[in-house]
């Protein structure tokens, strides 16, 4: 007998009812919570933890969106749904969801709107010079690839990282004002409750949950829709070695702690199909004032392997997931500088020999990189991996350094981004492709937006974009 | 309602009715089948396509198999459990499952042996030069790269891809004689029956399964157990987009026509868990004859990436996954020989420089690579990617010569390993670890030795052994 699915038969009792019962009150669930409430669907939403948050309260609280956003336009700067469209597109990993990524960059301004009305402030000014959220309240930043090689070809660049007006981490403040628009709305919030079964008919169709409440069963009925928004698994050991077992290497696992795979789970074992299980955010901030953009990043071979302006989620799922987590970042004197994340220096050289040695690489491996590296630079040049002009100069002036970016001594920052299949309305599907009636998902338990390289607020972004549309297709019954 | 399952209440006709029922009639069926009878239980295999054989029959019929199986003795190799499993824990990706591969290289040699039961021939001539099936009847080879960095390190190398005994391909011969020993035995076999659907009861039992033979339904129930062998997905697109992307470039796809994922998708209908969906075997077989190995392959960086004389399993899963595809075998007049696969002729030159750039590879990037490979190659050496001395010599007698290795003009051949969650007992397991009742599975529409790289043999070896133990546990239900 399953522990996850509980047979409709054997459910005599209720302890409560509602027209729609949202697990989890991270973004996405706030998003479902307020939806389906404004559609005039009596709510309920099960938080595991005392208060709402999850793992978005822990983030930086950038938000992705572009197409013209009032912010983007007040800093002055042009985008459109298609440009925002093609830089997903080619950026979000191999196969996204093209219906997904059209609808939300179409969503994204009136998504922008809704934020405002929740009461999340933004300022608008644009803060050049980091890749996630600034360390005052500026309000919008590059928190992706679109200035850099591939991308910065194939889509006009702007910058959609939309951050919170609160300097530093904004995370809280989001989920401080979202959670807020939860508890004034007629939703009723249940926390300490985790759910841990699925009350299923014979025919498939989800009517309820049963949820643990400080060691009590409380079973809790649906009678329009459940909506699972209970995050992804980083912190499941079993479920990374099953789907994304080179993650395990991160040392850092970005999360609350209910980010153990429970929805997916769920969901599963009520047969949904699942969608890019291995595809993880894995995030290596090794470039940190920008300016260290002009070094080399080298793996285990002395090669490079990546222009070095790339965002931070791209040098990491390159460093760990095709150079087995081997990477120094040399600079020469005239570059060295402090890096913002603290990173040890793992070797220290006048000379490139010097330098090679003492990191253990092969004998003239990055001589050879170097000499190929400095002849192009030279001319300002990167014909190999093509990062920008304005970041290359030869690496020269004795002495050379090298930042260890191994994951034994580095910081690797993983979450998940894959999970269960759902279409745009955010139904949760079999996998034969038919939605398993009763049952909706959003956020980090559901494949999102990116399916493998990340840009900085997307997970917040579908999370609530999908979170909405759960909340308003379940609500509607 | 879902398309797959169907609730047991719904089906109150049976055609017919065994204990035991296989999906699938390749190698994982077959030997489910045997055992499923041998320990006594009425046993029927339905097969979708007109006769048994299925992807088996169409591989080269390399079967893993080691620990001083009476082949390698006869040939004059030592091999051991425990170095077959240091091999097998280091070479198979990354979370293998230990206690299935333990479990099989214990039972490598009473495999063999059922084998030989069966009426499969072996020779007891050890073929080298080849990594697949040898042009003659030989019947060992090194079917993996145990004699290479970094495995050589590891285990002590030792021949195990057994070989059927007929010229070339083995497969055919090996599933002759397995369906012929099927048919011999009291199991009865249902071919044109393609199961599209579960029966399945409130608490999660498989009761039996829906086949269309015909356009025709019809309904067979199992008392004991039904048997999951129906192969991978490696012919159904939506599933290669959502799990493996970058494997739908490659120009082989080796599977039966049957190898559209039906079974893993009807036991994750059924509340199945999946494991490693994204692992995916591609073979880029570049260096055969064996002399090619003297080569150096580099990327679209110019750039060596992986010791040369590696199977092709890993040749071919570096430059899809971790290189986009983009690979040239470069070769001086001196090693060069025609490919024993075709392969055409990307670029010659009389300078490194000018192939570089016929190749359209970065200005110097080859020759830096060049340079530094020949400087250790003149000490017969490769301290960058440890290729054995007796391939290493300098690359440097015009004209040299590219042969192209890109997805766009040469052969991946590729088949999915990701699959079903199944125990050793080959149950079928939910995400919390619970089996199914009544449902097991084996072959590649589970999980099975291989998450990743591979080694020929892998395959054919856990599907008879898990297909075996699914048979006999099913059975005795």
């Amino acid at each position: 007998m399953s522990q996850l699915i509980r047979p409709a038969a054997q459910q005599a009792h209720w302890d409560e009812e509602a027209d729609v019962l949202v697990v989890g009150l991270g973004v996405a669930g706030a998003a479902a919570a307020l939806e389906s409430v404004a559609v005039g669907a009596e709510t309920l939403v099960l938080e595991r933890a005392s208060g709402g948050g999850g793992t978005s309260a822990m983030s930086g609280g950038v938000i992705y969106l572009g197409g013209g956003t009032p912010l983007q336009r007040a800093c002055g700067f042009e985008d459109s749904v298609e440009e925002m469209f093609k830089y997903l597109m080619a950026s979000c990993g191999p196969s996204p969801d093209e219906l997904k990524l059209r609808l939300y960059c179409e969503g994204s301004i009136e998504l922008y709107e809704w934020l405002l009305a929740q009461g999340v402030p933004f300022n608008a000014v644009h803060h050049f010079g980091v890749s996630g959220e600034p360390p005052n309240d500026d309000g919008l930043v590059y928190s992706g690839s679109e200035r850099h090689h591939p991308f910065c070809d194939i889509a006009v660049p702007a910058p959609r990282g939309h951050v919170p007006a609160i300097p530093n981490q904004a995370g809280p403040l989001l989920m401080q004002k979202l959670v807020a628009a939860v508890e004034a709305s007629p939703a009723g919030v249940r926390p300490d409750h985790r759910c841990t079964t699925l009350v299923q008919e014979p025919d498939g169709n989800v009517i309820g949950v049963v949820a643990e409440v400080f060691g009590e069963e409380r079973a809790l009925r649906a009678r329009r829709g459940v909506i699972l928004t209970t995050g992804g698994f980083i912190h499941n050991d079993a479920m990374l070695e099953a789907h994304a077992p080179l993650a395990r290497a991160c040392s850092v696992r970005i999360g609350a702690g209910g980010d153990d795979g429970s929805g997916i789970q769920l969901g599963m074992a009520a047969g949904a199909d699942v969608l890019h299980m291995d595809a993880v955010s894995i995030s290596l901030p090794a470039t940190q004032p920008w300016s260290l953009k002009r070094a080399i990043l080298v793996n285990g071979q002395g090669q490079r392997f990546i222009n070095e302006d790339s965002y931070y989620g791209r040098l990491g799922e390159a460093a760990l997931l095709h150079h087995g987590g081997r990477a120094w970042l040399i600079v020469d004197h005239e570059i060295f500088e402090k890096p913002t994340y603290p990173r040890e220096i793992a070797a220290v050289g006048e000379t490139v020999a010097e330098l090679e040695a003492e990191l253990d690489l092969p004998a003239g491996s990055l001589e050879a990189t170097l000499g190929l590296y400095n002849r192009h630079a030279e001319k300002g040049e990167d014909p190999v991996f093509h990062k920008l002009s304005e970041h290359v100069k030869p690496l020269l002036t004795p002495p050379l350094g090298a930042f260890d970016c191994t994951t034994e001594n580095s910081i690797y920052a993983a979450f998940t981004l894959g999970g269960l299949r759902t279409d745009v309305d955010s139904r949760v599907l079999d996998p034969a492709g038919d939605p398993i009636p009763g049952l909706f998902g959003a956020g980090r338990a559901t494949s999102g937006l990116s399916v493998g390289s990340y840009s900085s607020g997307l997970s917040l972004g579908d999370g609530a974009f999908f979170g909405r549309r759960a909340g308003r297709n379940a609500g509607l019954g």
